[in-house]
């Protein structure tokens, strides 16, 4: 079988069995994008205003549940009418890292009850394989998936060497639930003994894309569509403040720059399955 | 200097500059208590009945406050009269593990605030220097302390070898806010080169305490206050349901099993220091 990132979204889609993985595939596909949108806010208002703006223009939103200082759950009704109108795919980005038993409540329960309406979440692998058996426990029901966080853009991560050996060879454990990594590559040959030939299609979502800016002073380090897309396999490219700028109201200044990273990035797949 | 854990908590605190340190180690000499209860419970009335229950026979409670489905900011109030009532210590178990923007504003903002009212928190060093940075910004002012997982007692945990390494060198760079950590033994010598001399006094907070139980079925293993604190040096005792089982009303029943973990964990600190 050829390398999954030689594939077409659309060939991708067809294979995948996770309802999630699929949703998102085939949301690329009818939407030509592979541009995410991270929106890191703090007021439900500006949340709101710039998935509005962002969202014709997205296949996913990933979302900071727990940063909305005036959260309260009439919020993600908003937020799934937003999805619908728009035609995307929500990733709440909440990192679990807990043992089996408290990522379940932690993803199923509280104010935030995240299982209940983000298609895709992720975790570190950290603790160990109990991690993905809580989640797992609460979200395969309901068909969402999980992406484990293989590797990180920040300077000096220890998520690195064998960490991201030990991930990828997790992911490939529970590929019913796992459909994917954040980070900065493909993970296709990662962990591989010598001579095995897993037919693994992980999606990869990566986070630290600009077209300008090289970091924001807090150890993140960005890298282009390009590079990212084409350059390394990955399949779809986050973008936060990049997009968004500081002026949540303008709306033609986000779509157009919205727009600059969509073509982008869909630019970059385009030479990448023709190549 | 003689390693910390042989030394008594009164002198530790004595020497110690982080407040939420030095609050800890008097409060641990006050009660005679190093236990800690962690209250993972999803319902308000549960979770404060539990604490007001345990309350006059620990040195902390630790809290997983996203896990409440009825949260709202008042129950923090009640929180915090319950911490004055039976002085004890709180650290919010978020377990942080994004990029430095990112945790500065989980750890700030969001309906929880976790900032304003948790003297402790802990963070995975996964991401590198930048989640230190991050939360260091916010918690630093506010005389807050944090706790680093170096280590996990879950089975097949990736906190190990090197990345614990890692873990402890992160610490020692960051000692004004970095209090200790989640593990399972002292981590004075791990990660020093050859020859170095560091007076650390780090403190090791250690879940996974258990007197009969062996494990929770979803990857959790469990030692005996014993193992954890006289032969492992380690300085504080998490226990969750060991202490308050599944009748959250029978005061009588949790504050028994407190008072038996507390004397097993206390005694064992005597034997520590007088050996």
């Amino acid at each position: 079988m050829p390398s999954a990132h030689s594939l077409s979204y659309a060939q991708r889609a067809e294979k995948h069995e996770n309802p999630a993985a699929r949703l998102l595939l085939e949301t690329i596909i009818r939407k030509e994008s592979n541009l995410a949108v991270s929106v890191d806010v703090t007021k439900s208002e500006d949340f709101l205003a710039i998935i509005d703006a962002v969202g014709p223009l997205v296949c996913l939103i990933k979302t900071h549940i727990d940063i909305l200082e005036d959260f309260d759950y009439g919020l993600i009704k908003k937020l799934e009418e937003l999805s619908q109108k728009h035609d995307f795919v929500i990733f709440e980005d909440r990192k679990f890292a807990d043992i089996g038993n408290t990522v379940a409540l932690q993803y199923s329960s509280g104010v935030h009850k995240i299982a209940s309406w983000s298609h895709i979440t992720n975790a570190h692998p950290v603790p160990g394989p109990s991690i993905i058996t809580g989640l797992a426990s609460v979200g395969l029901p309901l068909g969402r998936g999980l992406l484990l966080l293989a590797e990180m853009s920040t300077k000096g991560t220890l998520a690195t060497g064998g960490y991201t050996e030990e991930a990828v060879r997790l992911a490939r454990a529970n590929k019913k639930f796992v459909i994917g990594f954040i980070a900065q590559r493909r993970m296709d040959a990662v962990g591989l003994a010598h001579g095995d030939n897993e037919e693994d299609d992980f999606l990869i979502l990566t986070p630290g894309v600009g077209l300008e800016v090289k970091g924001d002073g807090m150890g993140q380090q960005y890298r282009t569509p390009d590079e990212v897309v084409r350059q390394s396999g990955c399949d779809v490219i986050i973008v936060g403040r990049g997009v968004y700028g500081a002026d949540f109201k303008n709306v033609e200044a986000i779509r157009a720059r919205a727009e600059k990273y969509r073509q982008e990035g869909w630019n970059a797949y385009l030479k990448r399955v023709e190549s």
